[in-house]
């Protein structure tokens, strides 16, 4: 493969702003969104589409929110499937079911944005802008769901432009450039970076690495990142991994952990088109060729919904899930500054990894889920629930979202098939045995099976999500 | 924009044959291609789709012609949307047309095959592979019409993938990498290249140019190229344009006329994704940017249907085209040698010159587009046609192909939006007097909107195509 | 040019660390540098050198500074000129002075010294590492001269190679690397870089530019950079230049004046081997190319020893440079917050702008050439002293070097050469007619040949050097 | 190190033919270029040496032949050392010898051509200009040795910016632009290179290797470059290695052997500046690196004097060393066609192997040193002579200078250093047992000792150098 030709072919991206003849339209004074956007899909937009898609999307630029909504409302109004159209093929195809009626019901029901999408995508720079479209339509109040449809559009098109065969991994480190590496900053979502000093903490040493995933037309924008430090334990606490100082220029001889800490979705508008599964197996393999030395592949993840769904649990606990051990226990939350007294510590601990074992393997959503966002990614992937770390994260954040809990996944390579397919079609959790442990005598006699999935989880096997 | 950071980016497609985890994957001796595909969208897909796409891409590699027809027939048949349920949903939506029923319809319609596609792009190089899969499939005998169904849903996605905000452009000349030169000297299909020293008098000399699309994920690849001579006249004649010497070092002082004289689609499986447009109204842009002395824009364009048009008509000329001064002339054609004879030469110029008049202006297909493809081509991207070059290519296959007749298309930026329109909906071909006043007088009077189109031209408005 | 073949031929550098056969070298427990270093210049330095060159800077880098000093007291003593050697070409010559003895005493008197750090730069990534080490030289005790030989020698070779024909311009902006921007907080000289928000305020704005000097063999290192500002009018004080707000994302229109607020040597090792003259040049012309609408390139500069030099007078005006009027307005100095005092502002005006018109048109160096070494430098580059501003730095800094003066000195392309011979030969201080005026009126009568250098400026006229 | 900026970093040289302010020197119809180059070290070199080294390179080009010979004369007469100058240092030294007169000693025998041509390469693109004016200059008649001084200078500038550790290595293969390939083509000096296509095979089967060093200001002109085999034995004839079909994609497995069968320096302007020890070595290393099972290094090498010394030899043996079976055997040369003579061949094989071993082991120049180039070349990096190979080159040119015979030296990383040593210092070739047991029984008995040198081969220590 040749790279340095790709280098310099690479560099006409750099062109943005350009847009292509003719000219003359830029003097054309309309600005009416409206009739621009039907103008690219006619016959006009064939011959000067790239001049009316920039100037659509420049338009789009200055309007106000109440303009903005107006034209999302446009679009779904006006730019729809004609319903005439679609009952004539739908008719056709009942009478006649064959593969001439299948493709022209296929056309009909096909809605025109697809196409208004893609041709404004003629415009050098569009992509970025199109992501930022779809992040502000998804602003809009859920209550309009006659915008659903439009949102149906762009995302089954992003999904097909920000295929994981379009990506490149990329080495975040302090050779980044500053645009790039303020946006690492700003997009941390796990972990806060407080400043340039920190973010060089987490890049510069020996023992740390950070990658994301690009796109190619989008090449100022991180679209994932995750952040990775090479230990030779699996890390009960975040502070054994942010607070460490550097250890010089080496890393520590033969690493054996390579510890995902942090995995941040960077886009707004590409929500719900997952690339969070491909760049961890993706750098789990280049890390392995990079150190041999490296055989066991954990997160350190936070617990985001456990205060919350314990709250819950308090003030409705038809099943009985909290005794009254537990329930003794637990008064002791009510101090704010519980976790540095010793004594409140070790009243909480057997309590809450307790129900954090329940909140985990047996507490589900009515689709049979599990109900921590992080574990359905990871358990989705086909990572393993690996163990439960008392008082991980007795920062504010993580002591008010999960009373200090952090947990580690592990990927391992040879089960990771096996796990997701557990996981997708049956619910099965994934578990060590240190978790299952900590669940109750009484719970540990429910077996698996008892947790099979209500629903399927997987709602639209067309894709690869994760919310 | 930040195009070094890019460039490094980039590097990491080089990688190609990467596999993604688990590579456990590798040691399954399982070769059955048909299973493996299922397995791709099935939720094994999900868990190690990078895997087992870059299986069935490697193991379609070494089928042999039989088992590639087996594919693309299992392909047809059985990853095919579910007749049923599209029955369903159509009877759903006839009963209650609205948002959600139509989504479920379009649900229903799509084809598994694009999902399939989809994630066979997930293996790292499979951009390339599919495209050349897609070209296998075109070479499928016609007579197969359930593979078109195939094409459907192949051609789609390759559209959108493809579109026009994702390529960048090159220019090619002496620096670029002999592996990309190579394929140049391939791919040509106007006239021919001989070699790398012609190569070079078409690359290196500082009065011409050549720039190619490339697409990202395809780097060793042109997708299409144009080469241009930089001259200060509309040339006559091919020769003038392919023999002269370089001129040394330097362009020649101000040139006046970027002359377009060879465009040249390369990936038989993009076939029917136009980008020539895009390239030559580009190539005009970057053009005028650098030698702001540049005015004109011109092609030197082959007829290549002429020949055979011409024959056609004097077999069968139901509506008197041939008079008799031409037929009398024509027989001069029956001497292989004419265009030496300066004899025949004179009498056949103002014959030929007048039919061919007639057959870019008044012979239509029976859509009501002109019988010559380039013409198709050039006036439906907003062109006109300029001039009839008598003897402008006497090589053998200019010779049997347009009896060495050659035209010039002009790019005019003010007109090119106003012809295309002309052109899209009405079917008028627009032409330069001269070509005009070599229309018989009995011609002339016939009106242009006598050749209204019959039929539009576009037949389908979602796809910007040339064939 | 071939600018993607170099991109990818640079990228060996990259492999610093690297060391050339044979390995068996390294484990070699040698570690006398002395002996290394008679090795290198040895045979055995031929079959070897790249090896030996590596373990002598590896060793160099751990030695303390005792060890240090002793080596370079090594390289003075040992690797010097045999003086038999010597004396035995000079009487050569002197007996029979021609081209053959001529070259014989020229190697006779050339350093081995020379040689040595030639070998040593085999090594990759030596040549960094021998700036280093001339730094650290230059930083011995000014007493020991017998090290003068060796800096001698080392200036010479470093003259040599960072030729300003080695040299690569870049711009630095927010896409550069984190790695150098923190460099360029590190070595800004003039006006301190306050952190990343400050790096950003002066590259980022569409109004600012920087550019640096690189060598191809210190990728990682700023040889010297500028800061400029874009702007429509000359500023008199740099908080005009420092503190105004970046003003969006478009120049402002059409900007007529290019300001130098900052100009900073990044490189202790190389001092003496000026690259400022250089730099400043091309900038301008740079800068021309981009922005036509340029016409004006001035600087806006410290004074750094005008403070120091005013003491001193005061302390010992043998000539009665300070008269009454101005000892009175002086005293006003004696409070710290005078400039906050508009009476004492009031009157120091006059009394300070008149003595700095002295100290850069009257007071002199022995050898002839201004006092102040800023002034040196733009002048012996040609250019003029423009304009002297009251309170142009009311920093802390300012007010210490210079009572809070600034000074703008031009550069006027058609008078650049004219200004720097009338300077270089005559010592003649090109200044407008606004820096005369201030002069007092005794002064003006004594003409600028009273001011002839008493010797010429150049001391060394192989040397383009500022200090 | 961070290899993106540099690559952004050096697209500045690409602006060769940039000339630094003042443009006014351009309409300056000054063309005498003496004048010019008195003036570049003049003071008014100091402010616009960079456009008037521009304008003397540029007035050079255009130069006829008498007009250089002129120049060449200038630079050698005018621009020297002032002798009085140095008879008064050199007096001064011989009356206080110390570091002080030693210096000025040095200052007053530098030549101010040294200077100039630092000069001269101020300007952008210079560097390549000034290795052309050397290759010029070392065409002139040899008798005029006044410009011996002029090379001097410019060969010691030359080594000084041509070290190793300014180089760059790069891989030539057919990713490499077209522009360097050609001279890839035009440079092979060993096995000529018969068209693109001959190129090919040497650079792109799997099994192939080119790498060539670079200048960073030198950027589209290779240096030197060595083309190489991956074998799995050391082989006998260049037809193995040239012949032999390209084994589709991969490389044999395993190759133990790593065949260096030409190298080839590429600038006649850098005569006598070595890099060909580097390159072998750094290639060595860089493919035990990448391919860890090559085991053997070995040349495919040339005997260019073999036949001239044997005919001398044949006209004057007052040695004795052809005996009468020799005599009667060396007959059989004045056919032509013997080596298609299988008697011939049978009785020439002995006798010539018999004086080949002669040729290398025992036959010297009066220095000491082997007759042969290549095995001076290869036996001062260290190698040893590994094998004479009967009928190794049967081609025209092989047969011609050494009656088809080839040799291999080997490169044994342990013994590089020894053989460098005993060659170096007292002449001693290593050779094989093979090489050795083909001398002549009475030649076996004179020791190696036999062979010492009559004067060290190394002429100047200074450089390292094989013509």
């Amino acid at each position: 493969v040749n790279v340095s030709f790709l280098q310099e072919l690479l560099n006409t991206i750099a062109e943005q702003g350009r847009q292509l003849l003719p000219r003359s339209l830029w003097n054309d004074q309309q600005d009416d969104i409206e009739a621009l956007a039907k103008a690219l899909i006619s016959s006009r937009g064939e011959a000067s589409g790239v001049a009316l898609a920039r100037r659509i999307l420049n338009r789009y630029k200055v309007l106000d929110a109440g303009e903005k909504a107006d034209f999302f409302g446009f679009l779904a109004e006006t730019m729809r499937p004609d319903l005439g159209g679609v009952r004539q093929a739908a008719e056709n195809f009942l009478t006649g079911p064959n593969d001439d009626s299948l493709r022209q019901l296929r056309a009909a029901v096909e809605s025109p944005r697809q196409e208004f999408f893609r041709r404004l995508n003629l415009a050098p720079g569009a992509t970025a802008e199109i992501v930022t479209m779809r992040g502000e339509l998804l602003r809009q109040p859920k209550a309009d769901q006659t915008l659903d449809a439009v949102d149906d559009d762009l995302k089954h098109l992003l999904y097909s432009w920000f295929n994981r065969g379009f990506l490149v991994l990329r080495r975040i480190d302090w050779q980044t450039p500053a645009a790039i590496l303020e946006k690492i900053i700003a997009y941390e979502a796990v972990h806060e970076i407080e400043g340039w000093e920190d973010l060089r903490r987490r890049l510069d040493p020996a023992d740390r690495r950070c990658f994301a995933y690009f796109h190619p037309a989008l090449i100022d924008e991180p679209l994932i990142f995750v952040e990775v430090a090479l230990m030779r334990e699996t890390p009960r606490a975040i502070e054994t991994v942010l607070k460490e100082e550097a250890k010089g220029e080496e890393v520590p001889a033969d690493p054996t952990t390579a510890v995902f800490y942090s995995i941040s979705n960077c886009q707004e508008g590409l929500k719900g088109i997952s690339f969070g599964s491909f760049l961890i197996k993706q750098v789990v393999e280049d890390l392995v060729r990079e150190r041999p030395s490296l055989k066991t592949f954990v997160t350190l993840s936070p617990v985001p919904l456990f205060s919350r769904w314990l709250e819950g649990l308090r003030g409705n606990d038809t099943d009985g899930i909290i005794n009254e051990a537990d329930r003794w226990g637990l008064r002791r939350l009510a101090d704010p500054a519980w976790f540095e007294d010793p004594q409140a510590v070790n009243e909480l601990r057997q309590v809450l990894l307790g129900l954090a074992a329940h909140y985990f393997l047996r507490a589900k959503l009515n689709d049979g889920r599990p109900i921590d966002p992080v574990a359905r990614f990871h358990l989705g992937n086909g990572a393993r629930l690996q163990r439960l770390n008392w008082l991980g994260d007795p920062s504010e954040k993580g002591l008010r979202e999960a009373h200090g809990l952090m947990v580690n996944y592990s990927y391992d390579v040879k089960d990771i098939e096996k796990n997701h397919e557990a996981y997708a079609n049956d619910g099965v959790v994934a578990a060590s045995r240190q978790v299952r442990s900590l669940l109750r005598a009484s719970e540990k006699a429910k077996t698996d099976t008892g947790s099979r999935l209500a629903m399927p989880p997987r709602i639209k096997s067309t894709m690869i999500s994760h919310e």
